[in-house]
């Protein structure tokens, strides 16, 4: 056999493997924490007539876009923090806290992530960034006693990565504050932070001593919350996304934005309706209300994911468990 | 031979291809329309370096950021526009010009990007984009006679390839509208519309009849000039680049703050000193002025790009020429 030919059966094996093992190992099954219920079926019908090209619904790569509300664990710190008034004597609670308690009294909606947000002006965003990071490794969440980094589900992890195996970008469109997502979405979400869109603060761009940095104002510039939400994904990424998913009414012209382009779409809501392994949770509560956008979402037949029924385990170190 | 090993034949020789293709077309040299000056020599050195595993320098791929001001045939018009009261009678400037004529000639820095932008409010995003793309298709420059689309730097389509090519992400940071830009960046700098940022009008989100879109509202949101280029830099992509090329003065605090990460960086201006091929111009200039960023630059050992004599052509349709 002659040199190159050689060379091809080598390196054609090293490709072939390199190339061919991602799509293997999830080969198996896509969605492996959910159950097989109507949220799981319309996903991934979705996803494969938007990604086959034959389909009449294909879209080519680059318009894939994905946004997610994702930072549910912290949304159930605003949603019961003003309940917990022994917080205040709590850290990391505390030192967040008292630093305008009144404010989140007084305002009920707003909440822990602002006031991060908030309090931490006249740092440079590089300072922040090692704030938040730092505040992450030791906070701890005060019902569950698990770290935040711990407390994110499973299942939408898992529908993230077949998105990415699929050609899409997934972004995350919160109402927290941007910086304090980009210093952990990465490395859990596997998200960069140029695919981070949240709440942002004014900056100032600061020459000293030949050093350049860019500083943090108290005043918020972009409340990424309600239509909001249309604003900056439209502002930032300049493209209507054709998925998108939220947990509140918070998410409502997101999702109306999204449903309303061309071609095909998918909009979710996770309803958190699982009291026993999480949090149960809809129309009366003060912060994350579901109200008007699960309305819509019956009425209009978007996914509505219900966390009881249709997840088999919520939490990545969770051993799979039965449904309730 | 067995099957499975013709499979691997057969398959390795076409993923070798598919791999080994894009490496070979661009492996004789890449930037060919760059003369082997200082600023081609100092361009590769710094990539090679970034991108060897074995090199202290070393930069992993999702940190290779690097920021273009690319709209110079755009800022050629700003720059003359108001020496050329012609224009005035002349579509499509007319259409442009006489709705705020007076502002332009008040402002003197403020071009006909922003102008566009202004003018343009109650539209739709999606509304602008057809309305800019269309604009494109038509609109010639009144010196040279082209479109501005063909009226781009063939030695920058280089070296974003070339950046590309190495892992980087290429994004253009401008002071022209975001929206208008993102109407071409694609086609014409294969630069989609998520990595371009620039100049941005105030937004709302419309929901009218089971239709939901984006207008625009005429005032400025963030004006990306000079400091502002650090800053929408920091809020958008989250990260400081490790390369920037600018053109102007208002491009200096953007290369100040590249400058001042850790680690290797490249800071590069482009210096317009080619009167017979493009346009002469730096220091006395009222809009696109090069003057203090030129001499730090200089003072710094940034890399200056002499167009008249590092670039052999300058449009794509030219053939390679000598330089003068």
């Amino acid at each position: 056999m002659s040199l190159p030919n050689l060379h091809f059966r080598r390196y054609g094996l090293i490709l072939l493997l390199l190339i061919a093992l991602p799509k293997l190992v999830q080969a198996g099954e896509p969605l492996p924490s959910w159950n097989d219920g109507p949220s799981k079926k319309s996903i991934i019908e979705f996803v494969q007539s938007v990604t086959d090209q034959t389909s009449k619904d294909f879209v080519k790569p680059a318009e894939r876009i994905a946004v997610f509300e994702l930072l549910f664990a912290f949304d159930e710190v605003k949603r019961t923090a003003a309940q917990h008034p022994e917080w205040k004597t709590t850290q990391p609670f505390k030192a967040v806290l008292e630093n305008d308690h009144k404010a989140l009294a007084a305002t009920g909606m707003d909440g822990l992530l602002k006031i991060v947000g908030a309090t931490h002006s006249g740092m440079t965003t590089e300072q922040f960034n090692d704030y938040a990071q730092t505040w992450l490794m030791q906070a701890r969440h005060p019902k569950t006693g698990k770290p935040y980094t711990e407390m994110i589900f499973q299942p939408m992890l898992e529908m993230l990565d077949y998105l990415r195996s699929e050609g899409f970008k997934t972004y995350i469109v919160s109402g927290g504050d941007t910086g304090f997502m980009r210093a952990f979405a990465e490395k859990i979400y596997g998200i960069p932070p140029e695919q981070v869109i949240g709440t942002t603060f004014d900056t100032s761009y600061q020459f000293k001593d030949g050093n350049a940095s860019i500083v943090r104002n108290p005043k918020v510039a972009h409340n990424d919350d309600g239509p909001g939400k249309p604003v900056s994904i439209d502002n930032i990424i300049g493209r209507r996304p054709i998925l998108a998913f939220g947990n509140s009414d918070g998410d409502l012209q997101m999702l109306q934005w999204t449903a309303a382009g061309t071609g095909k779409r998918f909009m979710g809501l996770v309803h958190h309706t699982d009291a026993k392994r999480e949090w149960a949770y809809d129309r009366q509560s003060q912060i994350g209300r579901l109200d008007k956008a699960l309305d819509e979402a019956r009425q209009r037949g978007w996914t509505v994911v219900d966390m009881a029924t249709e997840w088999q385990r919520i939490y990545p170190a969770d051993a799979g468990q039965p449904a309730q």
